[in-house]
């Protein structure tokens, strides 16, 4: 073991702890003399300040922790890339976690960056959680949590999210325009908050432009990490329902599995159905044909989400009070060649 | 601020600190009448132990770090994924930070780690990083470190990779057996060692089959985040060299982009030039024409490295010897529509 500590560094120079202290912090009441005897042995034996004594001292970890539903996805990669860029400017060292989807998972991590003492959370929910009460715990903490992408609307903390709603309305809204009628949904699973939304505002479209909405042409989607519930629904719905002209998908992998079933058995797209995905994953850009989709601002809403956390976790430092924030990024519809 | 201490229970309920402290252990020489009270009480104030007074005692933080280039990278997302895996086993947490293939960034990040004590290091090294000192320097602070994916090959440490030469020789090998005998190579950045060991396994293969190596249908793609320089070169080597049957990319990202261009132009994929990547990235499997490629094993070569840098940590904690592992894990070739 390498950790040579103040007080070695000390007696090898004949001085007081104190004084070899005010050495290292550059104090004015040590000589230079002092100083610099103090410095090169302390680089001579790689002495580093015992982040374990300074974290008791002063409370602080200058650590945060980000726990999200999976690694293995353009979006989230988005989404830490903009939480590290925040972080490396305040030179804070990010720990991350992956629920897998998993509210057990989720829990046992809460408790770890808890016990960790972490300055503050960041956190997208599995697809599994529908009570908050480990949630809650991260705030009777009184630690900092913001909330992003996959939020609990119940749980009083800042949330960053796109207004799920509003793009998949304006998404169908769209599809309507361009002349489709029979429009499909393949929808994400039945708790997170943005796969309710985005269900929600294509059922509003419907309604808003006087199409029947038809709940037996809602399929739902669960797994995030593959395009196989997007390529076995796509089977399914032209089984059921071959009449439809168009399917609104709730994320670009599932799209992706309709596009890669449609392009086995010969359906062209857009001319016999049109396909719009949601969150502008970069192969959307490079499959064929070219996948419309919605643009999903990850970067953007990684930096925001860890921009407010560190305010709040300096205003907690300084005793100052919090207000929670509830940002709405914007999206667009990107128009490729799939609608 | 909600950290209350042990003390704090103890003065509440009358007791000692070291009874306090042995009653949430389960120690048995504590009646389990205090037991409960203890452990009631604290669940009731939301105690939790004090990481940074456990850390001071133990020496250990039982948290990792890891350094990758970069974050938007299919390959890197799997690495990370089986890093979390073995880590979430042994209750470890991991530091993730990325290097942006910056050197400068690189040796601030590991200051940072050494700095946060954390008990080991997993690295991946930028495009940049051509001298060691700042890895030299984990090794000095006593701190278990292993090197994957781009490794320095002088640093005495254990090392997770694939063959690289090895595989790039029988990639090639492949092409000049379906008959492609004009074969130019798009390669990485200079410095990395897997982009160099890719070359020369071009290299060898073309003389070991003797097809003479033209130092000018090698064209050099720096950028790993996004595909335009295979788009570029593509456009380059079909102005200087119109004459080659087939191209071997570093990545699957530079072979996406020359797929894109050669899509646009109207060039056949595989009839007039064939086109191989490297590293089995999703999107590969869904570009239109399907991109033949070689599987490098990601989720594996995150969980040997983790599991490898655990062993190195419990050893070292033991005061046992580490013998230092080189690891190289098998690939193989995916063919699928554009060879």
């Amino acid at each position: 073991m390498n950790n040579i500590t103040l007080k070695e560094i000390a007696a090898q120079l004949g001085i007081s702890i104190t004084t070899a202290s005010k050495a290292l912090k550059g104090y004015s009441d040590v000589s230079e003399k002092t100083k610099n005897a103090v410095i090169e042995l302390a680089q001579k034996l790689n002495y580093t300040p015992n982040s374990f004594a300074v974290n008791l001292r002063t409370k602080e970890s200058k650590t945060i922790g980000l726990i999200i539903p999976t690694l293995v996805n353009d979006f989230f990669s988005y989404v830490i890339k903009g939480i590290l860029e925040e972080a490396k400017k305040r030179d804070y060292l990010v720990i991350i976690l992956q629920s897998n989807e998993k509210l057990e998972f989720e829990k046992k991590q809460i408790d770890l960056l808890l016990n960790k003492r972490v300055d503050g959370i960041l956190m997208s929910l599995s697809n599994e959680t529908g009570d908050f009460d480990h949630i809650q715990s991260i705030i009777s903490h009184d630690t900092p949590l913001v909330l992003f992408d996959k939020i609990a609307k119940l749980v009083n903390c800042s949330k960053v999210t796109i207004n799920d709603k509003k793009a998949a309305y304006d998404a169908v809204c769209y599809l309507i325009k361009k002349g489709y009628k029979k429009i499909a949904h393949f929808r994400g699973s039945y708790i997170p908050q943005n796969s309710i939304d985005r269900f929600l505002g294509y059922k509003k479209a419907l309604e808003d432009n006087n199409l029947t909405y038809d709940s037996s042409l809602v399929f739902v989607c669960e797994n995030n990490e593959d395009f196989h519930d997007g390529y076995e629904n796509a089977k399914k719905v032209m089984k059921e329902h071959p009449e439809i002209d168009a399917i609104f998908a709730v994320t670009d992998l599932v799209a992706i599995g309709i596009i890669k079933y449609f392009n086995e058995i010969e359906i062209s797209i857009p001319e016999r159905i049109a396909v719009l995905g949601f969150s502008n994953w970069f192969m959307s850009s490079v499959i064929s044909p070219k996948l419309s989709t919605i643009d999903q601002p990850g970067f953007e809403i990684g930096k925001r989400s860890a921009s407010i956390l560190f305010d709040e976790i300096n205003l907690k430092k300084n005793n100052l009070p919090v207000v929670f924030q509830s940002i709405e990024l914007e999206t667009s519809i990107i128009e490729r060649e799939s609608t």
